[in-house]
């Protein structure tokens, strides 16, 4: 039996589409001896409760992925060690040899299996893939694509008869551009048809770069798709949260694009930690039937967060 | 009648030339639906209270200004529409056409009406000039300047018959240099005469860029200009607000300066927001027979604040 | 009487629109003592010859202009001494106090004088102004612009009762971006209604910044205009050579663009010198009844140049 | 039957093991109407001849591809338009829609056909596949990688039962860093199993980035790979060429590498040209009973040029 | 009679190596009339209590030293004027003509006086050296390198004979780089012997930079050294603390060096200040038959914090 | 017996204070086998002839020093071999770890022997020390200064008792700032007393960086200094030569320094090679009874040249 998603009601007072959890930040650095911070992180319904895969980032600040299960989707209980991958064909190993970090993970159910995707260090940042039946054992698969790219989202179906991808090419630094792009593949393995999806809009909150955030949602419009964006101010970047409908055949279509941000940094858990001015989503839950969406996002790179909102209202909005 | 500006007195215990209002800060997001922050705004007096017009950036972050009232300086009343600026003349619609943001206004009274400056997008930044009676109906000028070019600030009166203007030419972005000129125009449409006033000073509260503040304030002794000064750290701008004398009847001679800033990020609301660490004043209103001014002035790009300080001691000030 | 401006036919085997001289350099250093180069300079028929104001970088590195004769318009006489700007009007010292150099001339005649424009140092670059009725006094007026401002080209006529001006607003230093804008005055000191003209166009030889050259010519059609473009390649900036036609009454209107360049570097005087890979005009020289076109360069930031062309196939490439 | 490739002995007086054709540079602008440069090339023998694939940026500086024909090798007719790749399948109109241009084409034999790989730019460089039977029509794929790409280069057989390529991940810009990497397809549509060959290395010829040539030449001891390696001086870049030696099956594995470049900027034309200091191989034609190896190579961005080697020679050498 | 240094408990519920003092910050701008702010500031024991030079920026923004006095560590007395060095030789009034800026202090108990090591302005950054016997009187001596420098160390007792000092060589500005160098002097104003000690460690808390911070602790197993590393995050820098241990005899040898940090920006005055997100360590008080270590930091380079551990799990730390 | 130094008198027609060889470049990378370019070398008079040390950079682009003998200083014949450093003291070793290379050599005859000066890589460019009696052994001293640091340069005897020299403070890059600092010691091994000598000037031929060249020339009126100078045009840089004199107790203050450069890059072997427009002098031989000087210098990183110039003329044009 699915288990209730996380949920408060709208609070009085305020007409937002989304809003926050009074009970955030949900996950801090305590949940796990010798972290430096948790955040990025991404949930999914498992049995009759919650599981995850965690960033968090150590104190010597190698980031790692970690597993984590909950009840509520609230309250979390994290592995104290690492997730370590077990090479899913044989030929893992050729790139498991160095690991450098593994980092801003998104889990999607596909067919038969929870699949994990993240950010992978292998000669630059690139696209690491796994999955996991049990979210006890770990299987890698080979990375997606070259580097440098960052914010692998995986479609929780085959479009078309491919598996498909959400990625945001890159650099090996910290980006100051960056747009989506739609990428297929008949194995998990090798990718290709990439085409451009998203791309920033001049003098908005999403300016300078968009990433793909959770595991696109089906609608019977399109797909949803919540992802950031970040705006270069005066001093530093801003990265907020937006949502854009796409068609549901031909994904690199976009038929909806809200203008607005649905939630950017506000308060002081979003504003204050390891990188300022940070709202950044990685996992939605989504109740059809009441309506109702939860967004997990990292606050300020510090903190794991969570903020609701009714799905019909977020469609709404996509075309405002 | 004029109505009394907004006063606190000198808080105990300290010196300070400059005090923040324990009322601070002033205007927040909620007083204007959809605001993404409102900050760096301008207040005048107008009949019997007083009127504004501010910047609000709302949640596409597109850049806006807003009309506001207000009894008594404080408690402000924001219209939730952007102010629409009717074509001043002719040929206003050719610079119309595109509108891509304004913000950071300034409002003087000049002869017969409220004019009011602001930095207007037209392929980059300039400075847009337009005028109004009655803080209802708004009339557009042509922009004064080329790109790239911020901080438009006009004196209140004619200076040799010519209309006067301080502005900071910069570049497309969030330029990393700056210094105050000064410029003539015989009827606000045509400028010239252009004069530097104020550069930075290495290795002070000042380094890195200045830019014009309120309407400067005439005294006996010449203008006394507010204005923001910007330091770059090892992580990052910090906005500061001094200020200098300049002569009478060439404003481009500098009489006075501050070394020491009169304000500098320190409380919560000024180190924490959109843009960390900023003090940008917009605005003063000066009560001589009081010995009174009071400085609008934005904090962290989110909100606006107000600073008390004795007219007498700021001219002192000057010349430390 | 009008001298025949200097002329070589198409070399027999090309098709170019804009042809070398065979001359080419026409003007090198040898021409002025202690010269470390002469280019980017601006030729009129003068009397019954011509004359120019040449730009001459001594071995200091400091910009100068000089005043250059020539009976043919290829061999030039230049006087080893700078122009000495005689103040224009009273106020005209505020801004001679501190020179700090003077570049890239153009020269127009408008009404009953010859204009010379060029890139002025005020506390950074900007246009400056200046005329002479017979290349020996030379006065100056106030400079146009704000800093940071270069490639300031008068029309030969007023429009709509204004002076004209295009410029390319840019930065204080070797500024990697550009376009072209119009300004109006009523008296050559204080300008307005500035208006966007041309901007640089994506992946082609003028994707970085594009900036005015020679005095624009009136044609049937619209204001034939003769400017630079620059391209980033892999290692440096490329300048090359282009025409665009503007429309007779609102020149910020552009009636026409060629694709192509007229003219980019491949000769050695070209591509090797102080600034690799550069051609760079500044005047150009109409016999309207020939269909002749005379039009000078500067090649590498090191030589003066001399390209021809016919008035008709020129306003033919403009709509290619 | 196969032609004999083009060849000049070593000059006498030199022991370089990679020695310039005295006829140096083989293809100019002149070989295209409307070129502005011809260069990093790509040929191989066809039929009782030769064709190749040529770079033409023309006087807009639109990169394209040309076809070209030779009897020798040495003299080269080139199709004055450009080749108009037809769809391989049904979905390759979605990424032609927006041709932006298409440069530095390698082209390689590979079971029953030529194929042509490039710098395609689809919202940003990435590889460009296409193959030809008769260097008459050309068929384009789906490009192999997502944006940042450039530089790749198929291998002429499959490897483990998969394509396999070459390429440097890179960015939107002039790149200033670049690995190789290889990567597999069942079907040179879908791309995986990426692979990290050849870094930069530091205070070398290499040090700033490395991309591919030619087409790798099997030899019994391994892939010989020609590339290109670049140093970043005091003034710009100096692209030269070099040799490594990957093992057969696993190409990812350097046996060898050579520590020297074996071709560097040294003639005007490779210093001098719209980019200085560029020797950029892109063919090799190989006789393997005469032990000569012929590298076709771009110099200075501006023309083809050719230079000679023996095979035995060359594979000595990446033993250095 | 050495006082005893100050000291909290390690608090319940935590196992940090290093935990923070409950009375942090220990030191505002308020102790100094005109500060901006104070922070990264040295602190020894001296006759029966504690004296300490604090960095100081004045509201000019002026870095200077002042002098303090305390009898607990905790509370502290400050001189509201700068130090003012007095020559210590003849020829130091040569670099004390043009005074600068001096910043980030360390103070040393070395043979007979204290000496007090500094970031001193002298045609760029540098590492200035004086010494005191009473905390009244101050001498100067020579700069010890030439610019670029900062975080000059010295070791408390001679090694090998000669005079010890870490330092970090840097640019002119907020240096992205910098490593930790050891040099020798028999005097104090010649130095030579340079060596290399620690560089950053790339994908760590100290991936960007690293630099010296309190005097160099000597245990039998070799010199410990507690010292700040640099992170660069996606928005900004991340300054924490770590521990290394140095060969006592050849003290670039470096025997251990904890993974981990330290101590790392949590606190809100160590994330808001004037420069986010930075702890950075100038002095330490050890009590070695207690196992205490008391180290003085400064907070988001705004407040002096402290921060307690025990010397020996510090040493284990190292090895980890 | 001295050997007369190389001299070409002054060609006709040029009153140049400072004119080339006709037989420039007298030294090419023919001269040594496996170089890619031999430049920026130092020459003095040896015995009955001429010796010198050189830099060649090899094909793998590793920076070497090889010495050379000459019977005329222009024709050289030098070692195929880099000079191979034997340790001059005991704790020499611990730097020669690691080389990484060595280039802009400088030769000093002082007190007994032969001092060579260079720029020595030990993590991080730095001065490197060593001497010769004979140029056939030489034997390396420690580093005088912490990275970053070039062009150091030797005066001919103590000055005030201690050995002096000449540096310039860069960064580990291609450096775009540099001042010149004077430096002293007891020993050739701890160095201090730094003081800085020459600034870049703005708006000139030196306005980017200053540094040393050939070892200063005692005259009765000071030490003349020939120095390098760096301008930053709108595409590279541009190295030239000039000359300042010092005062001979005090080197840090400057009597005079000319205004010009002495020579720019103008000839082909000057403006074409591995760095295009770089004359970088290094050596010089004075003749002082005939009135004669003639300077090494290399010509855009590539090969040796030779100028000639008079004693007196140079001296006198420092005062210009």
């Amino acid at each position: 039996m699915t288990p209730a998603i996380p949920w408060e009601e709208r609070p009085a007072g305020t007409s937002d589409v989304l809003w926050r959890s009074s009970r955030n930040p949900i996950v801090t650095r305590d949940a796990v001896p010798r972290a430096n911070s948790i955040f990025n992180s991404a949930v999914v319904a498992f049995e009759d409760g919650f599981s995850g895969v965690f960033r968090v980032d150590d104190r010597r600040r190698t980031m790692n992925l970690h597993t984590g299960w909950s009840d509520d989707g609230i309250g979390w209980e994290l592995d104290p060690e690492p997730i370590a991958f077990r090479p899913g064909d044989g030929r893992i190993p050729e790139i498991q040899e160095r690991f450098e970090h593994a980092y801003d993970p998104r889990v999607t159910w596909l067919e038969d299996r929870y699949y994990v995707t993240w950010c992978n260090g292998y000669h630059g940042p690139t696209v690491g893939i796994g999955f996991t039946h049990d979210f006890e054992a770990f299987h890698q698969l080979d990375n997606a694509f070259l580097p440098f790219n960052r914010n692998g989202v995986l479609f929780p179906r085959r479009i078309g008869g491919r598996y498909a991808m959400l990625s945001r090419p890159s650099d090996g630094g910290h980006t100051a551009f960056g747009d989506i792009f739609y990428s297929e593949s008949p194995d998990l393995v090798h990718w290709g048809r990439h085409r451009h999806v998203l791309a920033p809009v001049p003098l908005t909150w999403q300016s300078t770069k968009v990433g793909g955030g959770p595991t696109p949602i089906e609608t019977d419009e399109g797909w949803l798709v919540l992802y950031h964006g970040v705006l270069t101010s005066c001093n530093g970047f801003v990265y907020s949260l937006g949502a854009a409908l796409l068609d549901l055949d031909e994904p690199w279509h976009v038929l909806a694009r809200g203008a607005d941000y649905l939630l950017s940094p506000r308060e002081t858990y979003e504003r204050v930690g390891d990188v300022p001015n940070v709202v950044f989503p990685c996992a939605a839950l989504v109740d059809r039937e009441a309506d109702r969406v939860s967004v997990y996002y990292g606050g300020a790179d510090t903190v794991v967060c969570l903020a609701h909102g009714h799905h019909s209202e977020i469609l709404e909005f996509t075309r405002s």
